[in-house]
């Protein structure tokens, strides 16, 4: 890890710059899997799954008999582990759920806002040589939460076309309403489109290799929303002599672990704190299975020797991180100044992996400084706002000539006229009851 | 307009589908635009309003006293109406307003939820014959209210390099912070990187030509988020015998007077109305000073008769119109049934125009069937909503070995760490305290 000490604001901001990624190759890989399953359905679908996952398997989907297997399989503990996240994300998004109020906005002009799921939602899990469970959670639980009558999940399966039972247990018990055994920009575009066997969807969820971000940037101009743009993962931690070395550079490691483009960025105004933490990286890294990757993510990751706490929240707010620890002296106090961050943890007790499983909050966030003009996932992802109007006849009296005035002004007669009728005719049925 | 008897509703749909759109010489031009601003700055962003809006102009940003003869020059009773309109927006858009409450997931496990303003926001009004008071309003107004500090406008001068007073008048009431003299795509590319004088901005906003609507999909591209993506403007009526065929004529060619390219659709049980209604279209359409545009957009638009009002709603929610129209009986009722819309007009006396202008709700919508999974512009576009969370001591404990559990299984031996650490220091303290 690099060490800076008191650097310019700047020229830090421009070293922690994120490399702007887009490959063409990919752009056009992508491009002709999505056309070839647009035109051929479940057939390029099967090809393509075959050539790079090496998967070859009669069903696509996922049978009830294999949710069942799945369940009798996993150990009581994971099944135990799994329920518990699932309802503290449960509890924590359904806070989240609105019920717009009616506003009278001026007498007889009434105005309200009804929240409205999205009807079919397809959800994306990649593979891997582990099981991404709390993917599942995260996505799956918000979407039945708000009541999407559709929830769909593609995943890859092994060579043997088996999906691992812990994601299918996940599945279940998230309310997913079918599952594919299908990965990859394969699995996107058949989402895209619709395929005999996997349904359109409205609205893609998930995150994915590069293939699959391409994929899912490809659906947007198809007319299928998506959740957020996707980028490597990082932290940023804001530490002072408070904080614990050992705790900082286990936080630092989990963030590095996930992959070689990962970013762990240190920013702390205690210089012994920094040399403690340096030291406790070099233990914690040697026992760590994935030390090859943590290894090389450290390569990217820095850590700043700030003049004070004030200078480390402006930093932290420029790089806009995806998560944010706080492990300094008075963390809530500092959580106010927060202005662009996916989520936050504060104090020594919360690190980021409790809020990447079980603390409630949800683990799908804006990576690659998007936190400055995108949300985490939440409830609001899975539902439309429709908004309503109603006047009655004393209210369109009354707001009418506004509105005549303001279409007149914009030369929209037509808009005007819809208005201009109405009130005549309500001029003329006070003179009929007059007369 | 086309009149269609009991048709079959996927065959209706198949008629009523939109083109997809896509140019690929806009997609190439407005390329060419964004390269150049981006490398070259003000100096390309005023040789294409030069050559594209004819505006040669010593100054881009609007000074303060052109504010104030603006304010001085527009008749009392435009003012009046831009104020009403703008306080009923700023009324409705109050309501929208969150504030997360803190939940507490388990002992010792908090989580909430607060809203932040996006930074910096850059807002389109697109120029043309007429000013574009409304969209003014409709944009700056939540941008203020969600307390967004920073809230540039650009809209493209007439020759003289002057904006409309009124435009002029509604920003400075709508609490616009920077008014730039510029137009199309060269004001998109400015706003995306940010130029000398233009600010870069986080999230763009408004209406435009395909020019303007092909930028803002390549500014997000580009690190900087777009309200929603673009179509022409649209509108469906459902009425019953109850509903008063000069309204609904009416209101049928405000929507047609927009643009050739827009869609007007009414979907009726009655054939009374229905044929009252073609008469009233042909004798409105007569007085409208846009009526070649009105009657080309009549082309594109469709008359129905269906069999029971509960076949209109369901051919209404797979259309997923901008714009809904409940002239019926109930329309209280039969608002409840629908679930794809951007904005809904209830009963016989709430036109469109009443929400296009002043009764408080936002005419920024989704068109093009994009109310399947977008909602129209509120409050949430103007915000981030950053997630935090707090472990106590005992709140790690308890829930420590969950996140053990679930990072072993996902094989995140880092991400377990960060858990076990704590938890053994924990052990460590208490054993201290015992001895």
């Amino acid at each position: 890890m690099k060490v800076l000490l008191y650097p310019d604001k700047k020229q830090l901001l421009e070293k922690l710059a994120r490399p702007y990624s887009g490959n063409k190759e990919v752009t056009e890989q992508v491009n002709r899997i999505r056309v070839s399953v647009s035109e051929r359905g479940d057939d390029a679908v099967r090809e393509f799954s075959l050539r790079f996952d090496g998967a070859s398997f009669p069903d696509m989907e996922v049978t009830p008999m294999a949710f069942q297997e799945a369940e009798d399989i996993i150990p009581g503990e994971l099944k135990m582990a799994i329920r518990r996240a699932a309802n503290n994300i449960e509890k924590f998004h359904e806070t989240q759920l609105q019920s717009g109020s009616r506003t009278i906005v001026e007498e007889g002009v009434t105005c309200w806002q009804r929240t409205v799921p999205v009807e079919s939602v397809g959800l994306y899990v990649p593979g891997g040589s582990a099981p991404l469970i709390s993917t599942v959670l995260m996505l799956a639980i918000p979407a039945r939460i708000a009541g999407c009558p559709k929830r769909i999940m593609c995943t890859p399966p092994d060579k043997n076309g088996n999906i691992d039972p812990a994601i299918l247990y996940a599945a279940q018990i998230s309310g997913v309403t079918q599952v594919f055994k299908v990965g990859g920009a394969q699995a996107i575009a058949a989402m895209t489109y619709g395929t005999a066997i996997i349904p359109k969807v409205d609205k893609l969820f998930g995150p994915g290799n590069q293939y699959v971000t391409e994929a899912k940037q490809q659906a947007l101009s198809q007319g299928v929303a998506i959740d957020m743009p996707a980028g490597p993962s990082e932290v940023l931690m804001i530490a002072d002599k408070t904080a614990n070395p050992a705790f900082v550079a286990a936080d630092l490691l989990a963030q590095a672990e996930h992959g070689t483009d990962s970013q762990s960025i240190l920013l702390t105004d205690d210089q012994t704190l920094l040399d403690s933490v340096q030291e406790e990286l070099k233990q914690q890294l040697q026992d760590l299975p994935r030390k090859e990757v943590a290894g090389l993510a450290l390569r990217n990751s820095v850590m700043v020797l700030v003049n004070d706490m004030q200078e480390a929240m402006s930093i932290s707010n420029e790089y806009a991180p995806e998560h944010l620890i706080l492990a300094v002296n008075n963390p809530e106090q500092m959580s106010l100044e927060v202005r662009q961050a996916g989520s936050v943890f504060l104090g020594n007790y919360t690190p980021e992996s409790v809020g990447d499983y079980a603390s409630g909050t949800n683990h799908t966030l804006p990576t690659n400084g998007f936190a400055r003009n995108y949300s985490g996932l939440n409830m609001d992802a899975f539902v439309k706002k429709i908004t309503f109007q109603q006047l009655t006849p004393s209210g369109i009296k009354s707001l009418g000539p506004t509105v005549e005035t303001l279409a007149e002004a914009e030369q929209l007669q037509g808009h005007k006229n819809a208005v201009t009728l109405r009130l005549k005719a309500l001029q003329k049925q006070i003179e009929e009851v007059q007369s």
